[in-house]
């Protein structure tokens, strides 16, 4: 079993002067950081929070959450990030299956708690005002322990706990370094959610790398430019959306930037090469939360040859193509399944879901893809999200990636719509410019794609439903389909 | 319990075309010397080694060990380097105690093995006149095997066979990277001997990280700098000896060099800043085989102020400090106790060896030094080389690091002689320019010593004797030290 001092105050030590966050409210150094960081897990524990015990948190991505992350870390407990998109209702089952021990919000919280929540319910602010505990500075941190419940969006159903160790979150640190390479100037641009575990994520990357983050509460594609300069930054983790909006900017991307993490969704091999003409250095990856985040990583210098994989698994990491409970040959599609140590032990009291997804020690990702003779991962899709069409098997990602080469399409979504003849349709939602005649694009799309994948319903929308990590919610697309007036309608 | 691909194949594919080795024998990237081990680990399956089977070799430092030592790992045998110096009177024992399936040794051989190792003795020649087995691409590693013992130099007795796990030179490579940071364009050279752990690690460092090894079979300082020109060379591994003859060059360090580890013997201060002054960004480290290799390093941009550091101990490596069982005090001296995944697991079927360094999952390195309260080490002594005059404990290598100090001293140790009088005499050997005047040196000294720290009896000797790791060989210089004329003797 595997142990460690504290990595953020092994930061404060051996890089104590080093800028360790940067906010709105303020910069800290690694020094600074852990002394407030001792100072709140001291208050923590007077509240009786201690090893094993859940804290759940709703706090917007500031200075006090990256605290109060690493204050639960040092004490050795669990953190529950909340959703601050979630409604009380969604809440409820969340809360009802983390059980927390002491739930914390933010200063200024209105929010409506569920009523059996509300006793344990503290705001940051109150919490401060107990601030006579003994500071504490450094604790065995063990690997094997259970470190994090991050909740799932699943498109149905109760949220998943998905039970992250703290081993998880070291593993996910050292196989990105291996692959990215580590400067001792490293500075993320951290404009993701911090309750998903990307953004989590990357406040271990920090300590345990000695990283500096730029941590902003929401994604602004002008301030996310001008921070760049600024703050000289090396890496961050986007979206498509994110990418998108950056380069609608007048300015390419500066010389400083050396990685910016494409996460979240399968992007369309246009957008990664549109970004990289304009100097931003994106790559495709491939990882989940039950992974603990990016797995799977192409190297930047493959990008213009390899767009459409999303590389090799990180060391130690090894992943499987399995089709029909057999290992899938080369180049042929079958489900992703991943082992290795930045995998989750499971579901948090969610027995039937665990054995579900996980089998002999490795997980069983439900999303489809390949692997070539060279060992590059082409992810295909996500199982659930697969439309079938007369028996044929159609993959969203594929469609839309042919759609976003159309001019005057902005963006795109494919989804499957009920039909009685096919079992499914494929439906469309667009959001296009103005004039754009979307009778041309089945005629355009049967270029390249065969007849039986080709949409033959459209809507247009004025943006496609996305969750925080950017992936298109489809189930939501389906629901709204049915109230939609259709733009097109082949015969 | 954790696994992994192969970690040459997988450098093979992610980084194929980069540089994995340079020797005076020629060139070979990634894919290339991947291909090699995979042919050479396919006749070694086909003599018979599998998994947990030790094969012994006696090698010079060129591609065929690099092959060999890959190979050897891929089918997970445990490798038995053999030191090149010893004789086979020494390595009959060793051979003995590792009981290897299989010994290598160089082609052109001329070795008296010893008579009951002769029948499983094999050149490297001959083995590959077997070249018709199947190549092995890839197998899977765990990182719990056993894969290496490493035989200490003791000083007396039998040599210990140290049992470093596969997982050990992972963590090794994982802590150096997170402490010294990650180039792509990283170039090791490397002139240390590769049966020593220090050397062997740099090996494993490299097809972890993806980083080229420049080897070469003998430290020569006029081509070490200028490989490290014609390299771009960015590390290297240094032995005091070494950075002496560095700094004899006329030209200054090349400004691709980032690190130079200082291993094997707690370094005089004045060597490093003088090093500094060069150019060479030499900074202070320890380990040992017992903790395959480096575990605490001081930064470079903190060797000015903490020369007589070894700095913290790279994550998640830990350290206490102990005396008389119970941790000493910040700054005060005790035994170097240390935990952590690098650790050895024991002694090769030495039991009595084991239990006495191994405690509750500590090793106690029998090494003297103290931390301070901001957790930098600072190593003052081997345990067996402290010499105690009259009850006092005196440190050779502080004694040493002030004589180095005086003008016109080269090179000296201090050691303990026998005394009637005081248990132990302090005794120095001294390496001096001509026409230096040894009168002076009590009087130099006594500003800046204790009394009872201050050498008794000189001797002049025109070398130092040292193992291949750069600690001096005190016991031999006791032992010399009967036979020499004394050069002055205090009354």
């Amino acid at each position: 079993m595997v142990s460690s001092s504290d990595w953020l105050h092994h930061q404060a030590q051996v890089n104590g002067d080093h800028t360790a966050l940067v906010t709105p409210e303020g910069r800290w150094t690694f020094r600074e950081l852990d002394a407030d960081v001792a100072r709140l897990a001291g208050i923590l524990s007077r509240f009786g929070v201690k090893r094993h015990e859940r804290v759940a948190y709703r706090l917007p991505g500031n200075a006090d959450h990256v605290r109060l992350v690493h204050a639960i870390t040092r004490l050795g407990a669990v953190l529950v990030p909340l959703n601050t998109r979630l409604s009380p209702r969604e809440l409820g089952p969340i809360l009802e299956n983390a059980d927390p021990a002491l739930i914390l919000a933010d200063t200024d919280d209105r929010f409506a708690w569920p009523e059996r929540a509300h006793a344990r319910v503290l705001s940051m602010t109150s919490l401060r005002q107990f601030s006579t505990g003994d500071p504490i500075a450094d604790r065995l941190l063990n690997f094997d322990d259970l470190h994090a419940l991050v909740y799932t969006s699943g498109t149905t159903g109760i949220p998943k706990g998905v039970e992250l160790t703290l081993g998880a979150q070291w593993w996910s640190a050292v196989g990105f370094a291996l692959n990215a390479g580590l400067l001792p100037q490293d500075v993320w641009l951290h404009m993701m959610p911090l309750f998903h575990v990307g953004g989590l994520t990357i406040l271990f990357r920090s300590v345990i790398h000695g990283s500096a983050i730029v941590l902003e509460p929401r994604f602004d594609a002008a301030r996310a430019r001008r921070l760049m300069d600024e703050e000289a930054v090396t890496l961050m983790s986007v979206v498509p959306t994110m990418v998108h909006r950056l380069l609608e900017l007048p300015d390419p991307a500066p010389p400083t930037l050396r990685l910016a993490l494409l996460g979240g969704a399968p992007a369309a091999p246009v957008l990664i090469q549109a970004a990289h003409r304009r100097g931003y250095p994106v790559v495709p990856t491939y990882g989940m939360t039950e992974t603990c985040s990016q797995i799977v990583t192409l190297n930047r210098d493959e990008v213009a040859l390899r767009t459409s994989t999303s590389g090799h698994p990180n060391l130690p990491t090894r992943i499987r193509i399995v089709h029909d409970g057999r290992d899938a040959e080369p180049g042929c599609p079958g489900e992703i399944w991943v082992q290795g140590p930045t995998v989750a032990r499971g579901y948090w009291r969610n027995p039937e879901a665990t054995q579900a997804a996980f089998r002999d020690g490795w997980l069983r990702t439900g999303d489809v893809g390949s692997m070539d003779r060279d060992g590059y991962l082409t992810v295909t899709d996500r199982l659930k999200d697969l439309i079938i069409r007369g028996g044929e098997n159609i993959s969203p990602t594929e469609v839309e990636a042919e759609i976003l080469r159309v001019p005057g399409i902005q963006d795109c979504a494919v989804f499957g719509v009920e039909s009685a003849e096919w079992g499914q349709e494929v439906g469309s939602a667009l959001v296009a410019e103005d004039g754009f005649n979307p009778e041309n694009l089945p005629g355009l799309l049967s270029k390249r794609l065969a007849s039986y994948k080709i949409p033959s319903i459209y809507y247009r929308v004025g943006e496609i439903p996305r969750n925080a990590s950017g992936k298109i919610l489809r189930t939501e697309l389906q629901r709204q389909a049915r109230t939609l007036t259709k733009w097109v309608e082949l015969s």
